[in-house]
């Protein structure tokens, strides 16, 4: 009989509940292999229809005007914002309701021009264009002093919430912190006041003495799977040096993150059969508060376990495969 | 083009982005209607195979002997649990990390003999048997000091985390407050602390008032649309008056909760074409601290967006349809 035990994260103080015990793929695992397809007639994000994706903020292209095939990369406003640059900060109260214009920004980063290539499956340079991007566009829009903090996610097969299968990452600039990375911020800060340390940095430090965890350490990126993974094989890629924002990362880290991302991604396919995935980019608020505490990392987490009521209700995740079976795992594959 | 609104909810102060503008079933909704199979050859849960689903803890019967066929309702021990009684309360840290054993109660209830009923197509007198069986289990667990709080939730269907199509609910007794239940305490006791009184009163009051977001106003229990509701035609099933604990609950209440569920997935199950959803019971921790900020309410979520990186990665849920649509659609349904 399966172990389950709980463990509370130390970032956020949330609680998981982890079956230990070897790892198999279960029976009730979602495993739709996320498929290469070829293109539909009219996918707006494939080169040669830039008119459909909407009017470039950004792209990479070896010259050659706007807005034309020849990019390698290309970020256009998302078509179905959830935040847009019109509006007012101000929040309309109404007795104990509150409620505010959705400001912000939300951006598409079309990470190929060609439709069946996810982004792990291409070269690490191509890779690093992408994070490039993202890069970018984050050192930009942090000049807009309305926007608090940026977050950006990709979701790739439809188990992840993907609606078009053309590789793409999304970015949403938010007038406030939203409550994902502001407990991530809280837990920080309060280590931060009792330690005078940064606790991803010391987290790190634990890690690598005890091994169990790490899934790949190369460079300056670490993979590891976090102690209180919520999903299957959840992996976080972290620069192993302090560093609190994306955006003020060298071109060398942002290579190196490409390398371990493409190599991550690799075993991830191999021990799950190309599952969904999402991958979410943490980094530090616009207003550079509280740099001494946060640093920056991506999350990829495999959408393999539907949430039930109780992941709704609880709000414990119950994960089936502990942490470190998983980096195991990883670690032996091919 | 669709508005995005945020919202913040009054009592967890969790931001949603509510798309404002007239309901319409999206193309990306997840809408497989949850079909009423025949019984497999082995479903555990069916009449007749009482050993296979285990030792009754609890059940409704005209009398007759335990663990043989003639109940109505039926309360066993989850075969693959979550959390156990036996284990200790310590928690064992590793440095940084903190972890103990999943010690608690993971029971399910089985709703009905029958394989292919669903709950709310049961008489409400039926169900009332399964709300009876709620409550006397909380009733029994809290007897147990070691346990701090209850959740009960339930899986309709595949896309909601069910893993067995027969209809059962599940309770979970935790060692701890889970995240989902202390957010909403921790806003309760805030609110409390301010007005010295309790949140939900204060917001029924309003929203009753209001009337947009009423969905049903019927006996002792009100149906709602949350303002900052994070799916689709979500719907929150609340007593008029301040009750901290469902264990506490009068059989007439159970009987209008009984009504007020059958009545409102009626009308779901219209709307968006009978969809997995998931309930969540919410009631105050077992030590009875708090009672006077804290008041019971059955969620109903309907399951028809799937997460994507923007839920992971925010913690922002976007949601497809506002509350005051959903409201507007579900009371006029026939």
């Amino acid at each position: 009989m399966i172990t389950t035990e709980l463990r509370t994260d130390p970032i956020t103080g949330r609680v998981v509940a982890i079956d230990l015990g070897p790892f198999r793929r279960r029976d009730d695992f979602e495993l739709e292999p996320v498929r290469l397809e070829d293109a539909p007639a009219k996918c707006p994000l494939c080169e040669g229809r830039e008119a459909d994706a909407g009017p470039e903020i950004l792209a990479w292209r070896e010259g050659g005007p706007a807005n034309m095939p020849g990019w390698s990369v290309r970020v256009v406003p998302n078509r179905h914002p959830m935040l847009r640059i019109e509006g007012h900060l101000d929040v309309r109260p109404q007795g104990l309701l509150e409620s505010r214009d959705g400001l912000g920004a939300h951006e598409v980063i079309v990470e190929t021009p060609i439709h069946d290539q996810p982004l792990h499956a291409l070269d690490a340079d191509r890779i690093w264009r992408v994070l490039w991007a993202w890069r970018t566009r984050i050192q930009d829009l942090k000049r807009d002093s309305r926007f608090a903090s940026v977050v950006i996610f990709k979701n790739h097969g439809r188990a992840a919430g993907a609606r078009l299968d053309h590789s793409h990452s999304q970015l949403t600039a938010f007038p406030l912190i939203p409550p994902a990375l502001a407990d991530k911020l809280r837990g920080a800060a309060r280590h931060l006041l009792k330690s005078g340390k940064c606790i991803f940095c010391d987290l790190i430090a634990q890690e690598v003495i005890d091994g169990r965890r790490i899934i790949r350490d190369q460079d300056s990126i670490l993979a590891i799977a976090p102690f209180a993974s919520r999903a299957p094989f959840e992996t976080w890629l972290v620069p192993r040096d302090h560093a609190p924002r994306f955006e003020d990362a060298a071109d060398a880290t942002l290579h190196a993150l490409a390398e371990a991302l493409k190599a991550v991604m690799a075993r991830i396919d191999w021990a799950l059969e190309r599952p969904a995935c999402n991958f979410v980019l943490h980094t530090g608020p616009l207003n550079k508060e509280g740099d001494a505490g946060i640093h920056w990392h991506l999350e990829i987490i495999p959408r393999v376990a539907r949430f039930s009521g109780l992941e709704w209700g609880s709000g414990v995740f119950r994960n089936p495969v502990s942490p470190e079976e998983a980096a195991r795992v990883l670690r032996s594959t091919p």
